[in-house]
């Protein structure tokens, strides 16, 4: 095997009640990236089209993804890295997650699996930290997993894929500006009330019980976050407008997708996702921001190859 | 039906993770209670074995239960509460729990079921109001609806019952010193830093998932507390002590029930419980201080009508 072409999908992370640890992926949004083999040792990156993203493997989060793999499993054979992205940078879908991911996804592969998909998340995510400025595995797990993920702790990496309601939907309103995760980091304050913090885990126990039993009430009842939202909403325009129309759409939640900007919401079934990503859409053409909308069942499998040599 | 006997078990809240939300049943640990039904209204408590507790309804818990479920369905009938107490008050296992869930279980029975077990999570909050100053209702939830409960919200009540693996057995260890919920609460900082709420949540999030599909190292994993846990700590003699030697006879998770000063610990199988509870009882016997141990299965029926005329 020489080459593999891979679909690298856009993921969800924090799902209103949990932040840093929840995400979700997403199906038909994502960046296409072939890996080849190649007798020069090393990794290079040879080939980026959609964005304007440096080739240099530093400052390059499937770069620096490859490269602690290969620090981890030294290898005879260098790794050429060629991204077709579609997922805008600083969207607040995963876009470093899935250059990181496919990264160390597509080389894994073609070293013959040496590491599962759960080992790979470890290397993913040191594509982050270059990202966001801290380790985090929410955005990589989904991708790599698929379906639902919850990262129990990363040190070390403890990573539990949950089971996906078969009837929900996500809906994904991306405005078109830009917002670096390490700023919607800053603005949040190091420490929260005791009380917030039991209404948290609270509202993320409740959810993943919602998960595993099919109860998209709870699911609803539960995607409540009063920590981190309050702050980035300032971040989002007309981020309660959004959430107010999705919610009387029939959403069962809307929250922050990431640190933003885009904003989510989860719906039962794609005729509700229809209607809660029409009421969105209204929103933003009032003012103005050129944007785009998704709908997207949750992506169960994740990652994905699209064809190998 | 002029009145019912109850078995109403003890209880562990908390659950290390699960602060003010996470509780779970007990199974031969427990009081009986005898409702009666009498032609003269009001609630009165005719007699307490066991413990010095007041007869005044308006200072007994179940008193104060009885009657916020009285004011809700006013009833032509008056109710007479006999409590056999074997749960010492102040133990950390639910001991006010269990008498103000009897009072409107039994009440609720003999007024032919108008509310369900869940709508009486709401009534007997009220009494624990009373023990221990704020209204929670962590162990009511699970003397009322049996197994693992999860609070998510106290207004509105919304409480999940969670399943519970099959080969759960909980052991607790009560050293008899008497620690007041109050004193316990106020020992607590008001805040928390958003990297150790994170966490916590992380860990409820995944105790959750493990009690889901029966995993008990995910189980294990999860049983961590790093919030509340060093401070009520200091409150409990030899509580690093119980916990190591927990953990080193192959506990799931040890940790302190409620708030205190019982400790409880989970185990995989009676065999190991057994173990852990010998090693606690070590433990606890060189110190010098009384105590129980009480090993029992995680009860999933909850509070038991034990006869009734």
């Amino acid at each position: 095997m020489k080459s593999v072409k891979l679909f690298t999908p856009a993921s969800v992370a924090n799902v209103s009640c949990g932040f840093d640890v929840l995400g979700f992926c997403l199906d038909p949004v994502g960046d296409d990236m072939t890996i080849r083999k190649s007798d020069e040792k090393g990794i290079r990156i040879t080939k980026i089209t959609g964005q304007d993203l440096p080739l240099d493997v530093h400052q390059n989060v499937a770069g620096v993804a490859a490269m602690a793999l290969l620090e981890a499993n030294p290898s005879e054979y260098g790794f050429e890295i060629e991204i077709n992205k579609r997922i805008k940078a600083g969207s607040g879908i995963g876009s470093s997650a899935a250059s990181s991911a496919g990264a160390v996804f597509g080389i894994n592969h073609l070293l013959g699996s040496p590491y599962t998909n759960h080992e790979l998340i470890d290397f993913a995510m040191q594509g982050e930290k270059l990202a966001s400025g801290s380790a985090h595995a929410d955005n990589v797990s989904p991708v790599l997993l698929g379906g639902f993920t919850l990262v129990r702790s990363i040190a070390p990496m403890d990573v539990i894929k949950l089971p996906t309601p078969k009837e929900l939907v996500a809906v994904i309103i991306h405005p078109k500006i830009e917002l670096k995760t390490s700023h919607a980091r800053a603005i949040l304050k190091k420490t929260v009330t005791l009380k917030s913090a039991i209404q948290q885990w609270g509202n993320l126990g409740a959810l993943v019980s919602g998960l595993y039993s099919d109860n998209y009430d709870l699911i609803s009842r539960s995607l409540v976050d009063e920590i981190i939202e309050p702050y980035r909403a300032m971040l989002i325009p007309e981020f309660a407008k959004l959430k107010e129309v999705s919610m009387n759409a029939g959403a069962l939640g809307c929250g922050i997708s990431g640190s933003g900007p885009s904003v989510y919401a989860l719906t039962k079934g794609f005729e509700n996702a229809e209607n809660v990503g029409q009421a969105m859409r209204e929103v933003m053409q009032k003012l103005g921001i050129d944007f785009e909308v998704h709908i997207s069942k949750i992506n169960e499998e994740g990652i994905k190859i699209l064809s190998e040599e």
